[in-house]
Parts: C-alpha cells; sequence; structure tokens
C-alpha cells in the first residue's frame, strides 16, 4: 500500500505563529486550550512551562495570560486588562479580523450575521465583539431572524466555504444590502482542496487533529464525502491495522492545529501495520 | 383555447411615474425615449404633446427637458443644468439607487461592479457615477478584470436574480469583501415569478413588450426556458394565428413599459383567432 500525504496540510500560519508566542513566554499560562491539540499543549507545557488555565479567576495581577489563537470574548479580555494581567494575545491574526469586522458593522448600523458554531470559542469571541449578532449554521437557521435591510456577513475561519455560499445566497436576494466578509482562512482553504483531491484519489483516508478541532472536522467530512474509508484520529493510538488490508492508496491530511511529529508518527505506524 | 394573464405582468410603478410626469408636463420632450415602448411614447406625443429628442443639442435655455425613467449619465445632466434646460426627473427611483451607490462606493476606495447590459441607457447612466466600473454579463467576463480586494456589486434593475447569483457566488470566495446590493426592482422579480410559474403551465406564451426592453427580454427568457411556442411580440400587429392551433392554454405576460390598452389589444386579438 502506498501513502500518500494531502499537497496541503497541518500547522497554518496562525497556529504556528501562537507556537512561537508560547514557546518565547515561559513559565506563564494559556487562557483556555492554545491550539485544538492536546498533545502539542502537553508538550508546551513539559518543555516551556507553559500552563494552561480554564479558569479566567486564576489569572492575577503580574500573571502572564497568552490569549489562545481562536480569541476570547471581549469582556475576557477586559477584565484581564483590568486585573493587570500581563496580556500576551496569541489570536490569530485571522481570527481578529472578524472580530473588528464585528465591532465596525455593528456601530455602521448592521445587522451581523455569523456563519459558525455558536459554541466554538473562536465564534463566542467574534460575537462578543457585536451589539448583536445571530450565528447560523445553515440555511434553516436564518428563516426565523427578524434582519435588518443591511446585512453583515461573516464566517468562522474554519468554515467550508460552499455552505457559507448557501447562506449568502439565501440572504442575498431578500435584503437590500448584504456585505460579505469572506473570513474563511487561506489555509483552510488549502487544506481543504487538498484534501478534496486526494479522497477522490485513495481508498483509505487518514485525518489527524484533536477531535474538538473545527477544521479537522471540516477535513474529515470532506474525505469521507469521496471515501467511505475515511477516519479521523487524534493520534497513531487511534489507527487500527484492519482498515489498511487490501487497500492501494493511503491519504493522509491533517488539521491545522496538528504538528508534524504527530504526523510522522502516524505515518510510520501505518508503515508498520502494512510491511 | 383558454387565454390567462400572468398573476403579475406590465406597467411598473417607476413606468407609471414616469408616464405621470410626462402627463403633467405637456410641451416637453424626453431625452431619449421615456420609456421602451414605442406605442406609448406615441400616445404621449399625440395626446400631451411630448415630444422625443435623441439629441442633447436639441435642448435649449428655457426648454423643459423630462429624463427618462432610465436614467441619462452624470455629466449629460451637469451639460443640461449648466445650460438652464427646465430639467424634470423622471428617473425610476430603483434606478437612482444603484447611482448613487456607484458614487457612495467610489469615493469608498471599492472595485465596482455592474451586472448589467453595457449599451443599456440605465447602465450607461449608473455607470457614470462611479470613477470607474467594471460592467459585466456573465461570469467570464470576471476573469480578465483586476480588481481590489473590496468590491461594490451592483446590478441592473430588470436583471434575472440567479444570474446575478451566479456574479455573486463568483467574487465572494475569491475576495476579502464583496458588498452585494440588491437592486433588482420588485416589480422585476414579481413579473419574473409570474411568468416562470404561468409558462410552466400554459402550451403557449406570449411576452408582450419593446424589442429593446430589457426586462421584457428577461420575462420571455424564462418563458422560452419552460414553454418552446413562446413569442415575443410588441403589439397585436406582430401576433400570428398559427401559434394558437391546436393549443389549449395562451399565457400572457409583458414588461414593465407595456401598457395595458397594447395588452388588452393583443387579448382580442387572440381571441378573435381562436373564436
Amino acid at each position: 500500500m502506498r501513502i500518500k500525504l494531502a499537497e496541503k496540510y497541518g500547522f497554518c500560519f496562525g497556529v504556528k505563529r501562537a507556537i512561537k508566542i508560547a514557546e518565547e513566554n515561559q513559565d506563564s499560562a494559556t487562557y483556555g486550550p492554545l491550539i485544538h491539540n492536546a498533545n502539542e499543549i502537553a508538550r508546551l507545557k513539559e518543555n516551556f512551562n507553559v500552563a494552561l488555565s480554564n479558569d479566567l479567576g486564576d489569572f492575577q495581577t503580574g500573571d502572564t495570560a497568552v490569549i489562545r489563537t481562536h480569541g476570547i470574548p471581549k469582556d475576557e479580555l477586559s477584565l484581564l486588562q483590568e486585573r493587570q494581567v500581563n496580556v500576551i494575545d496569541a489570536t490569530c491574526p485571522y481570527v481578529t479580523k472578524p472580530q473588528q469586522i464585528c465591532e465596525e458593522m455593528s456601530q455602521e448600523g448592521y445587522s451581523i450575521v455569523i456563519f459558525g458554531d455558536e459554541k466554538h470559542p473562536e465564534i463566542r469571541g467574534v460575537k462578543s465583539y457585536a451589539d448583536e449578532a445571530f450565528v447560523v449554521t445553515e440555511v434553516d437557521d436564518l428563516k426565523a431572524l427578524h434582519l435588518k435591510e443591511r446585512i453583515a456577513l461573516v464566517a468562522q475561519t474554519t468554515r467550508k466555504v460552499d455552505e457559507y455560499m448557501k447562506i449568502a445566497n439565501y440572504l442575498i436576494p431578500r435584503y437590500k444590502e448584504v456585505r460579505v466578509f469572506n473570513t474563511i482562512c487561506n489555509a483552510t482553504f488549502e487544506n481543504q482542496e487538498a484534501v478534496e483531491a486526494l479522497s477522490c484519489e485513495a481508498d483509505v483516508m487518514i485525518v489527524i487533529g484533536g477531535k474538538n478541532s473545527s477544521n479537522t472536522k471540516q477535513l474529515f467530512s470532506i474525505a469521507l464525502a469521496n471515501c467511505p474509508h475515511s477516519h479521523h484520529i487524534e493520534d497513531e493510538k487511534d489507527l487500527d491495522a484492519s482498515w489498511f488490508e487490501n487497500k492501494e492508496l493511503c491519504g493522509i491530511s491533517a488539521g491545522a492545529s496538528t504538528p508534524d511529529w504527530i504526523i510522522q508518527n502516524v505515518v510510520n505506524t501505518i508503515e508498520e501495520f502494512t510491511r
């Protein structure tokens, strides 16, 4: 069996940047997981003493709080600043952008529609910058909304563009102005395009990334649509040798928060299975 | 054979308004045809002495110029005003809107894309309000354009919404912000929806309106897609008795600049054919 990596996969600009920031801030703590990858977070703790705290109350005057790639709600950021916590912002610049858009468009009187997962930390952060915002995941969610005639539309950075377009296509004919901000990040696009191509070719697909990682889930759903033998794993321990029996081509992709060392472990383990 | 009129057809708000303005301004002249209907223009000349001039040079100080529903280019309007011509503006308010959008979006630094017919007077007028604007009729026209990252998109008021959406769908994933203004007018929507429904049911379709009327051409193309025996006529003289042989249901629609008296003449003639 051959193993083939997608043309684009794994760490994006924002994740690389956040890890570099964390490594440069030893003995700090991130507020919430820096990225959606437990293995990489454990490595940062072990090698750089960057802890993880999920409780805002843990941060006191003089502490250093590293803001996760997904950003945090505006009021929580204000609270840290008021408390004179040393805030190091590792929010991905592609996430800062929709936060700014929500703030500006709210001020200009637009109704704000966010395409994404209401419970995802990125969206909880982005939404907090609007006076009021409606978070939707599908066209049906739009039908009951009372929106103004002028709408600003933003997307979670890791969403699939064709699903975003369905939202835009519903709104545009029904309202006077729909201001569509393309906030889906390029790395997400590129990883998605590459997994789309590879999964059409492969007869087994392995998508590596945190189970809570939005962009990994999107990659997995694209893979699954083209290749029924697709599996979403976090690391090599989730692999099952039987998946590779009588297969010719194993395709591999990984989410934006999956470090290369985990991908390499997965490749090595699959090679051992099929040797 | 039964004859059935579409649920919505004919004169729109802007056309009714323009005719009223013309009737109130006897002994004036319109600069270019007030609406795209030669029969109605002849009636205005005969009954109200509202002439038609296609030459800007004809208008001199003290003359009254009625501006056509489609609007005119900004520099021509300025010229009339400089020459102290008495300008009566019968531009449809739904056309004034995209003119304003082009002007504002140009000032705000957006690239302007207009979906419409470059040669149509409405679009020549609308375009003139932008510093620079690209007029397109299909997605292929977009591919060679060098646009900024922020785009404002407007449509000719009489275009089909699904074709407008194709333009929007091409642009949105490729640029940072696409500000989509829904400038297609409701009357156009409603007439289009009604002809869509009726042409699915009818076995012969008659669409009445000027051969140079954009909205009539759109209605005809919708009718033709559903009913192969569709005909675009200007008035009853264009009818051919053979079209109605062995037919059960004749559907009728008419463009936004087609007066009721012409529609009535058409209905009467078809009834005579099939008596």
